[in-house]
């Protein structure tokens, strides 16, 4: 019997491979002789670089850039053979920030393109930019005025992200992110009027429609900006999978552990447990959630998944519940009981 | 398939039947064509009459008689054929009173003497007495006195309990349970003083040594007062089991559910889970505990059952989670979720 763990970050509690290790080790515990096995796992959000520096050929590298208020900034990235793997929240994260109506003023996408360049320098063929977790509503405008001279051909410029906003309007980046961002009502009129101009600037001159590229809202703009340049936009999670060859491991397996913070229908917090439930329900392999807490409806992720359990072993302040140990010691006891009645049905 | 649902009731939250009923509507809502049998139980303890009221033969009774402070109370028992089944707590039960040095000093378990006469009268040829849930520490007194006069031949009289302690001493009734029904450190020592001299009479003039008699000291002295009338102490979860046939119950399941609402190595609030679970192990089938909370170290527990999951969903406050409509939709859940991980292992 083998067992796949693919669980997601719990956002400010533990990483995905602190708990792909901790419910594998709950398990073994119990069951000395069962093979496992640990995929560490992000989408197109934050953790991207931690998941990918688990590949066999992962080089870290690092790029001497500024950051989404112009400060200067040493930020890693990976090479994975001909392809460089850059993550935006590194360089012009919301993280990175006290956000507040000056910043978002200020905000660019600049740094991102220098780390481009940087790549490109050391050989890379394809450019993976992942595009969650910024803090700029630029509309890509700096990430553009950064490429401005570089040559791009030969390269192959990906934005990974689960977003589909367009890049203006009632769904646009402005309108939906800039608030969190630190934007006040009138700036993000002012952005969204920016946004539009260029977008018909760029129909008219270039006759690329912005508008019906899915994404091209993503990180303030950023993704329009990538698809300006010649770029492709791209799932975050697909990418993933399909680096860390997740669906050849869910095949191999018998049982799938995903998870994340919270699950809701609306997978608020990303696409790796739906994206892992649909792969392995395409193989017919059971997998189950372990989750920091669920709610009752869970939408389509309900028939996607065989189960769904909250680690929390009674109540408890969310305080205490997103303790790293805690959520460690929880997740061992909780896989390892899901484990036992998986194998007491004979 | 066949599930069995014998969870006992979450004191404060839900009955015995609520949780049973409410974790098969659970496990029935996905999988219509399960066979699923509800079988409420209880230990020695409070809930004894409520679960036996199931029982097909179960008559309802009633007894105009005093409660522990000798105030006017009717009170219900049942007859089970020639059995009659008296609960301790529902006539002389801690929660009828507000505990003080004052109540404890007063509190007589009389008025259960004047039941086990109705019950008598009623042609009972076995009378049980459940001895959990107690606010006495009489000795047993005012139930000898009670039946002084009362022609007990032809009478099985039987305490049902799963506490252990002996008549007097360090261990016994008073010394371990008269501060929880408000007897003062003065108290005490007299109550323990009064049941030593008591038991050495009975010693002296009748040859029958309290202090060896296991369970003695249960309900405050009345199981030894039940040993001095020729009566038998005896597990009041075996007796309950027994009663409902619980064995049988569970050697024709293919899994067992049970539960409570705090589970931990004491298994502190009862005998239900340990004793469904033993019986489980015996005839080898899975038993899983559905619980409100568990502590991490459950003892000899952790080998008898198969799992056990805490049905909170997530981080929660303790006053919002022992809402009844919360546990009920909580239980049906996770029984739900248990039942799809058991089914997923082809």
């Amino acid at each position: 019997m083998k067992i796949l763990a693919a669980i997601d970050s719990f956002k400010g509690s533990a990483t995905s491979e602190q708990l792909n290790t901790a419910a594998l080790s709950g398990i073994l515990a119990q069951f000395p002789d069962i093979q496992v096995q640990s995929m560490p796992i992000a989408d197109g959000g934050e953790g991207v670089l931690e998941v990918l520096a688990y590949q066999k050929n992962a080089i870290r590298k690092t790029s001497q850039t500024t950051d989404l208020l112009g400060r200067p900034l040493e930020v890693p990235y990976l090479l994975l053979g001909h392809r460089a793997v850059i993550e935006s929240a590194k360089v012009i994260g919301l993280d990175l920030v006290e956000v507040s109506s000056e910043t978002i003023s200020r905000a660019t996408t600049f740094g991102l393109g220098t780390v481009v360049k940087d790549a490109i320098q050391t050989g890379a063929q394809t450019i993976i930019v992942s595009l969650g977790g910024t803090g700029t509503s630029d509309g890509g405008q700096g990430f553009l005025k950064s490429l401005e001279t570089t040559d791009l051909s030969g390269v192959t410029l990906i934005g990974a992200s689960d977003v589909t906003n367009p890049y203006y309007g009632e769904n646009g980046a402005a309108t939906i992110f800039a608030a969190q961002k630190g934007a006040t009502a009138a700036q993000i009129t002012q952005l969204n009027a920016r946004d539009t101009r260029f977008a018909q600037e760029m129909l008219m001159h270039r006759g690329i429609d912005l508008q019906k590229i899915s994404g091209a809202g993503a990180a303030g703009g950023l993704g329009g900006a990538i698809a300006l340049l010649g770029g492709q936009l791209t799932s975050g999670f697909d990418f993933i999978a399909d680096l860390i060859q997740l669906e050849q491991a869910i095949s191999d397996s018998d049982l799938i552990l995903t998870g994340e913070g919270h699950l809701d229908h609306q997978s608020s917090q990303g696409k790796v447990v739906s994206g892992v439930a649909k792969l392995a329900k395409k193989y017919g392999k059971p997998c189950v959630a372990l989750v920091g807490s669920r709610s009752d409806d869970l939408g389509e992720l309900e028939t996607d998944l065989t189960a769904a359990f909250s680690i929390q072993t009674g109540p408890i302040a969310l305080a205490d519940a997103i303790n790293a140990e805690t959520t460690l010691k929880n997740m061992a006891m909780t896989a390892q009981n899901v484990m036992r009645v998986f194998k007491s049905h004979q």
